[in-house]
């Protein structure tokens, strides 16, 4: 079998014309928030990445740069100011914050309406108790690629590897509330060869270049990739080994799979968040 | 092999001994307050035997009973209330409300610091993101007996069956804490068996009796049965058959084993609120 690659990065694009007519037709543009303290360069790249996503869907854009010095304080009243901003619709803090600023006193800050990054712990919350709220990016892309590939995880045997807090934990529930049998292996996991055998759809992120080779891979299974590994030699590559795709029936690539779904799913928020906050029902 | 039946009853007589002295040493006694709306006859037992557990341990419990009839509102105003009373540590209102009352607002409206049940959102997210709060009492009690019985889930394979809000999911994550590979099956689960058939722990939360039989479980696994269904004879059974004693190294009773963990998780919760509250680090 010869996997099909299926193409995140052409979903995000069908996704972002969606999202640009639905943007337009609000009142006012949706607006999204994107804090960045100090001048990390990985952060800048992000963060214009994202800003162009906004650019190509009609979301409004504002940049709040502030130097590296800026006190947790100041953070956190520009945080307070845009919560109270009825214009605003979604605010991200890009992470890593400065040392001297506590990233969790500030992504608690954000108000959890606003939170279009889904790591508020009241967000966490409403994911695990099934309750309405904003779901991480990243995790909510991969719901978005397997809709999009028409698989469907109920009844399905699904593996996630990796037990991070905005990708593995988050994934595993979502999988588990589309009726996935879903298990969650990690660093402490003795038996991954055997576990990814046995699953019908496998989600790699562990952050481990190669980690999901095709020995391992049940034929015809269904491979996300959600690593993103910087070689040596500056190439990025997922978790997930070449081979792979003699064994898998779908799998998503590196670069162009699962990264710019989770852009998509950073603008579909904040859209959301515009709709319900201007009152048309999503 | 014949499994060792763990007492949960046992170990939590040994912790009440604890936590009194506990209770005891502090400023003033820890108090729980217990909201029961109506006069659901289930309800009121579940009361009375948190209420004795209280007795037991030193515990103020502040029994308010409001009549079934009472709004919303007032049921509202009451936690408010025992919110801001200093002397209380702890607010669990009595599940299920009547169908007139809110329960998800009524438990959102308890400060997560009192919210000893660990219900409220704030408290799963706390647990999701794995930062300090407090965890619902039955998956915590099941964590305290694996501790008891010298059982690390670390490395190991566990399987959760049950995917509810109070018990399987957050059991699924504080196995997955405790570095054990954890797979959460429920009833869109096709291949329970096999599933079972695999794990070193097995964690039975779906509510069926003789769900898990003998053929199923591993040699030597370890077996905790937190079902408890009522047969038609009125005697009460776990989701476990009783021939697993047979294949297990460890099982847990029904009655007698995770039941009586519950409450005294409930009163662990409030002993380390007050224990926070009166400026004594746990």
């Amino acid at each position: 079998m010869t996997a099909r690659l299926f193409s995140g990065k052409a979903l995000a694009l069908a996704m972002e014309s969606d999202q640009k007519v639905r943007a337009e037709a609000l009142p006012r543009n949706p607006a999204l928030a994107v804090v960045l303290v100090g001048d990390d360069p990985a952060s800048r790249v992000y963060v214009r990445n994202k800003v162009r996503a906004c650019e190509r869907t009609s979301v409004r854009s504002i940049e709040i740069t502030l130097p590296y010095e800026t006190t947790e304080e100041t953070v956190l009243a520009e945080v307070a100011r845009l919560n109270a901003d009825p214009e605003v619709d979604g605010i991200l803090v890009q992470l890593p914050l400065p040392e001297h600023v506590d990233a969790s006193k500030v992504v608690s800050a954000i108000d959890p309406a606003k939170d279009v990054d889904g790591f508020h712990t009241t967000s966490a919350g409403s994911l695990l108790q099934g309750l309405p709220g904003f779901r991480p990016c990243t995790p909510a892309g991969v719901m978005e690629i397997l809709k999009a590939a028409e698989i469907d995880p109920a009844g399905k045997q699904a593996l996630v590897i990796g037990r991070s807090m905005i990708v593995g934990k988050p994934m595993a529930l979502m999988l588990l509330d589309a009726d996935a049998t879903v298990t969650i292996a990690h660093s402490r996991t003795p038996n991954l060869p055997e576990l990814c055998r046995q699953a019908d759809i496998v989600v790699a992120a562990a952050g481990k270049a190669d980690l999901v080779k095709a020995y391992m891979v049940k034929e015809g299974a269904v491979v996300i990739d959600v690593g993103t590994n910087r070689l040596p030699s500056g190439r990025l590559v997922g978790d997930v080994a070449p081979d792979v795709v003699d064994r898998a029936s779908v799998m998503t690539p590196v670069p162009g799979g699962v990264g710019p779904m989770t852009i998509a799913m950073l603008i579909e928020n904040t859209i959301r968040s515009a709709e319900g906050r201007l009152g048309k029902a999503h």
